[in-house]
């Protein structure tokens, strides 16, 4: 369970920090925390967290993706939070590996959780 | 060593599989290979690629950092290529703890190795 490390004007952050790092919701319960990232090769953008549950939410799959833009890193809780609700989690857009890279499947999962399409 | 996982049409590829990944130089030898990435928590874009040496290049340096502009990803080989060469690395400004977050370091590793740094 990494901590992220906080520098005070330090925005960059280690994806080796960001692994394991917890994912709390909107009434600031933990949901599960994050496995690791999907990165946009051209672009150099993370676009995806994959988040596991530990089975906590009842969830089918032990990693499920959250667009990046719907994670907000927090000081004070050393993690991320999210408006993301269990329901939210719970009805997402089924997910399998021919998800990445299918455009349809992107923009159904960013609709869902209300977050633009990060190649807007 | 991880490998890159490669899909036709697939543009995303898994923060756990970079991390491994081999770096190749102009002349297409091993230099070394991707210890983590830096990430920047705002905006979500990979800053650099801490890259690893194993003593390959006598480096003082455990990891030593790379704008991500300077890797470009090789479906042939399956690692990434730079035009940067050992005595380029050797050449790098010292790098610390504290240089995150510096914007003056930043910039004086982006000009080193020629790439326009990521926030601009």
């Amino acid at each position: 369970m990494a901590d992220v490390t906080v520098h005070p004007n330090h925005k960059l952050i280690s994806s080796e920090d960001v692994e394991g790092t917890k994912v709390y919701g909107p009434d600031r319960d933990e949901i599960g925390e994050i496995d690791h990232l999907m990165i946009d090769k051209p672009s150099g953008r993370v676009t995806y967290a994959l988040m596991s549950f530990g089975g906590v939410l009842g969830m089918g799959h032990s990693h499920h993706p959250i667009p990046w833009q719907a994670l907000k890193y927090d000081v004070n809780s050393g993690g991320f939070v999210t408006g993301i609700t269990a329901d939210k989690l719970r009805d997402a857009p089924e997910f399998s590996d021919d998800s990445w890279g299918n455009r349809e499947w992107e923009g159904q999962v960013h609709r869902h959780y209300g977050v633009d399409p990060y190649w807007t």
